[in-house]
C-alpha cells in the first residue's frame, strides 16, 4: 500500500517539501507559497494571473466583508464599462500622465481568417474610429456618466462603489502584489462641499485601515501620501501602509481627495443650495487582490500560509488516525457530533477521512494551506477522551478534553486571530525606527530594512534625492503624529513632524 | 408650498408621466422603463452600458442565489484573465467561428502625447507581438490552465465557476438583453467519462431552470438545441427558453456538453483507473445579465416593473399620509413596531417620510420601481387601527387591519411571488399552441406570436427554410416531450417528435 501512495503522492509531497525558505530568499518563497498554497498561478497571458479556487474564496471573504461596510455606510454598488475612450484621458491632465504609458489599447473589433487559411488575423477594415482602453481605473468613464446623474443638491452626496477589474500593463509583475490585469473595488463619490467629500475620504480610509487590522490581522500606518506620490488626479491621497516581513512597506489601500478636478474636467456642475452652478466635489478610493499579497507576507512562515481565522476558507481540520475501516467507524461517532456543533457557531469544518494519504502527508499539506487549527484524533483520544489540537500561528501542540472541545475551538480561533496580529504589530514596533542624522537613516534603511520616522523638510527636491540615493520613499505623512520641531534628516532644514519612510513593494 | 415642490419635481414627473405602454411600443416601453426605473443605461462607450444602483442590486440578488446553488453542488469559484492570445482561439475550429466576428482586440500597450501636443496617440512602438483577443468566453484560456490542473482522475471532476464581464462586439445592442460587454458567470468542468458531463450540463440546467421560475418566477421550457443553434463548439446545447410578453421567446441560460472537443484541442489528457491515459470530457454553462431583460419583459407592466418578492431590493414601502409634522410622529409611532416585525422576517422596508414628496408622487414612484407591497397609513388608520395596503402585481387596494400587518404582509408577499409564476405560465400556455400545417404554423408566427409546437423532419435545411420564411427558430427539441408520430409542418416528412419554434430576442 505504502508503496503505492508514495507513487501516486510523489509530486505533491515533492512540492511541499521544496517550499524556500523566508531567509533563503524571501522573494522566491512568496512566490512558491502562492502557487503551492493554491492561492494564484500565472497564467498564458503576459503578467496576467489565474486566481485558484482556495485563494479565491479568500478574497471573496474579503469582498463580501468590504462590501457589507460600505453598504452599512450607505455606498451602493454599480457597474460601468470596462473600456474607456482615448479622449476622455485626455480631459484630466495629471490623470492621463499617471495611466496613459500602461494603457492596454483595444484598435479593432473583428478577427479574420488569413488570406492563406492558416489562421486569424485582425480585420483591418474593423478599425475602431476612437481607440478605447481598458480602464486601469474609472475615474472617467465614471464622471462622464455622473454629468446626467447630478443637477442639484438633492442628488448628493452620490455614495457608489463598483468591483471590477482593472488593467495597468506592468512591465515587472508578481502574483498579486503587481500584475497586470487585477480585482479590486473601486468607489466614487461625488459631495456639495469640499468638508464633505474630505469627511468621505477619511472615513474609508478608517474602514480600510480597520478592515486590514480587524480581518487581515496587519496593522497599517495611516496618512497622506507626499505631492510626488499622490493618485494622477487628486488633491489628496490617503493611504494604509503595512510592513511585510521583509521589512519592506506595502501600500495596501488608497483613499484620494479629488476636490474638483475630476467635476471640471467633465463639467459637472449641481444647483447648490443657495440656487447657484457649483463644481461637485470627488473621492475615489480602493483596495484589490494586492491585499491577498499583504496578508500572505504578512503571517507566513516557512511551513506556509498562516491564516487569520476571519478570512481562512477552512477553520478546522480535523484528521482521525486509524488504520481499520471499524476505528474510523467509532472516531467518526466521536467526531460528529464536534463538526456539528463547530458548525453551529458559523465555523468551516473539513473532516478529511481519506484513507489513501497519511495523517503526516495530511498534517503538512493543511500547514501548507494555513487551516488555522487542526484537531487529530486517534484510538488512544477515544480512550482517554482527548483530542490533539495544534494551532496553525504558533504549531503548539496541545491536548484538549472533548468535554468542552467546541468551545475551547471557538476560543481558540479568536486568541489566534488577535496572536497573529500582535505578531505583526511588535514585528512592526521592532521595526520602526527614529532616526536624526543622515548616515543613521542609510544606515537601518540599508541594514535593518523596516518604517524610518525622520524629519523632512517638506520639498519635493529632498524627497527625490533621498528616494535616488537609499531607494527609500515617503509611505506616507502621518496624520496622528504629534508637532514636533527637528531638522531635515538630509537637509538639515527645520521640519516640525517625523514622516514614515520605507522601500516599498 | 405645492408649486414649489412642481417645479422641482417636474423633471422626474414629466419622466414617470411619460412611459409608453406595451401596446403602442413594446421595445419602447422596454427601454423606457429600464433606464427610468433605475436599472441601466446606455454608456458613452458603443454598446457597453451602465447597470445602476437599483438595476445592480437585483443583478447582485441573483447572484448570490446562484453562486449559492453552484457551492451547493461542489462548484468552487477562481478567476481567469480577461485577455485570450489569439492563438488560443485559433485552436478550437468551431469555437473561432463563432466567436472571431465579434472580438474586441487589444494590439498597443501604451499611449504616447501627440507630436503636436494635441492629445494622445497609440504609441506604435508599443505594439503586442501577438493581439490580445478581450474574453467573449473562457474556454480557451481555461483549458489551457486546465491542462496543467489535471493528471490523474484524482483531480476529477474539476467543477470551476467564474464571475465575469465579457466581451462580444455586437453590432445591434439592447439593454441588458445584447450588449457589447456584459456581466455573467460561466462554469467550465472537467470530467472522467461522457455520461459524467452530460450529468453535469443536466444538473446545471436544471439548476438554471428552477431558478428562472423559483426566483425569477419566469417559467421556462427546456431542452436541446438544434445543431444549427449550437454553441460554438459544443457537442450538445442544454437551454432554457422563456416566454416574453410581446409573444418572442428569449433564451435565459445554456448548459454545454462540449465532448472531448476542448481537451483534444488543448491536449487535457488524464491518467484514468486503469492507468490509461484519456482525453478529459467537459461541459461549460453559463447565464449573465441577460436575466435583468428577462425579468422586466415577463412580468412589467405600463406603469413600471412588477419584481418577484424574492429578488426585490425593497420588499415594503410605507407611506405615510401627513400634513403636520404631529400627526407623523403619531405614525411613525404605530409604524415602528411593524417595520421592526417586517425586518425581523428578513424584509428590506423602505419608509418614506419626504415630506417634500406628494403621497401620489411616491406611489406612483415605487410602482415604477417594482415594489412588491405599499403601505399608507394616515389620521384615519390610526383612529381605524387599519393600514392600505396595495400589491404592485394585481395594484389590487386592500384595507388591512394593525393587529396581524406583519404576518399578513410576509404571506401576502409569498402570494405575489407565486402570482407572477402563474400569470406567466397562464400567458405561456395561452401561447403555446400545437399546429399541424404550414398555412396554420405561418399563422400563428405572423399574427399570433408564442411557442408553436409543430412536428419537424431533423434536417438543418427544413429549419433554415422555416426560418426565411418566418423567421421563427428551433427553441429547444423538448426533453420531456413524449415521443409522437407526425409529418414535419414543412417538409411533410415523417417526424417522431414535436419540437418548439418560435421568434426570438
Amino acid at each position: 500500500m505504502e508503496t503505492i501512495h508514495n507513487i501516486i503522492l510523489n509530486h505533491n509531497q515533492l512540492v511541499m517539501a521544496n517550499l524556500t525558505t523566508r531567509l533563503e530568499d524571501y522573494s522566491k518563497w512568496y512566490n512558491e507559497l502562492v502557487v503551492k498554497a493554491g492561492l494564484a498561478e500565472t497564467s498564458a497571458v503576459r503578467g496576467c494571473m489565474v486566481i485558484k479556487p482556495y485563494g479565491f474564496s479568500i478574497w471573496e471573504k474579503m469582498r463580501d466583508e468590504l462590501d457589507k461596510q460600505f453598504k452599512a455606510t450607505g455606498h451602493q454598488n454599480a457597474y460601468f464599462p470596462l473600456f474607456i475612450p482615448k479622449s476622455f484621458f485626455e480631459k484630466e491632465a495629471k490623470h492621463v500622465e499617471g495611466f496613459a504609458k500602461e494603457a492596454a489599447v483595444v484598435t479593432h473589433y473583428r478577427l479574420k481568417a488569413k488570406p492563406d487559411g492558416s489562421g486569424l488575423m485582425v480585420d483591418p477594415e474593423a478599425k475602431l474610429e476612437e481607440e478605447l482602453i481598458v480602464r486601469p481605473t474609472s475615474e472617467t468613464i465614471i464622471w462622464n456618466t455622473y454629468k446626467n446623474w447630478i443637477q442639484s443638491y438633492r442628488d448628493l452626496p452620490l455614495l457608489i462603489n463598483q468591483w471590477a477589474n482593472v488593467v495597468r500593463w506592468e512591465m515587472r509583475t508578481r502574483l498579486f502584489l503587481r500584475t497586470a490585469e487585477f480585482l479590486w473595488q473601486e468607489g466614487h463619490t461625488a459631495h456639495e462641499t469640499k468638508e464633505d467629500a474630505i469627511q468621505e475620504a477619511e472615513l474609508m480610509l478608517d474602514i480600510y485601515k480597520n478592515f486590514a487590522e480587524n480581518f487581515l490581522a496587519i496593522p497599517v500606518h495611516t496618512g497622506v501620501k507626499s505631492e510626488g506620490e499622490r493618485f494622477a488626479g487628486a488633491d489628496e491621497t490617503y493611504a494604509i501602509e503595512a510592513l511585510m516581513q521583509d521589512g519592506k512597506a506595502l501600500q495596501a489601500g488608497t483613499s484620494h481627495f479629488l476636490g474638483q478636478n475630476f467635476a471640471k474636467a467633465f463639467d459637472v456642475k449641481y444647483l447648490d443650495r443657495n440656487g447657484r452652478q457649483e463644481y461637485v466635489w470627488a473621492t475615489s478610493w480602493g483596495v484589490s487582490t494586492r491585499l491577498m499579497g499583504a496578508l500572505v507576507m504578512s503571517h507566513s512562515d516557512d511551513k506556509g500560509l498562516v491564516l487569520p481565522p476571519k478570512l481562512a476558507p477552512i477553520h478546522v481540520v480535523i484528521v482521525p488516525i486509524f488504520r481499520k475501516p471499524e476505528q474510523l467507524e467509532i472516531i467518526k461517532e466521536k467526531v460528529n457530533p464536534i463538526i456539528e456543533g463547530l458548525q453551529a457557531k458559523g465555523l468551516v469544518v473539513k473532516f478529511d477521512e481519506d484513507s489513501k494519504q497519511s495523517p503526516g502527508w495530511k498534517f503538512a499539506e493543511y500547514e501548507l494551506k494555513g487551516v488555522p487549527v487542526r484537531l487529530a484524533i486517534g484510538q488512544r483520544d477515544i480512550e482517554n477522551n482527548s483530542v490533539e489540537v495544534v494551532r496553525r500561528d504558533t504549531l503548539e501542540k496541545k491536548i484538549y478534553s472533548q468535554d468542552n472541545i467546541v468551545e475551547d475551538i471557538a476560543k481558540l480561533l479568536d486568541d489566534i486571530q488577535q496572536n497573529i496580529f500582535d505578531k505583526a504589530l511588535k514585528f512592526r514596533e521592532e521595526n520602526t525606527r527614529k532616526v536624526e542624522t543622515w548616515d543613521e537613516f542609510k544606515d537601518v534603511i540599508e541594514n535593518k530594512g523596516g518604517f524610518v520616522l525622520a524629519h523632512w523638510d517638506g520639498t519635493k527636491e529632498t524627497e527625490e534625492r533621498i528616494q535616488e540615493e537609499t531607494r527609500a520613499t515617503i509611505r506616507v505623512i502621518p496624520t496622528d503624529a504629534p508637532e514636533e520641531e527637528g531638522k531635515c534628516v538630509f537637509s538639515g532644514k527645520p521640519s516640525m513632524r517625523r514622516v514614515l519612510f520605507a522601500k516599498s513593494y
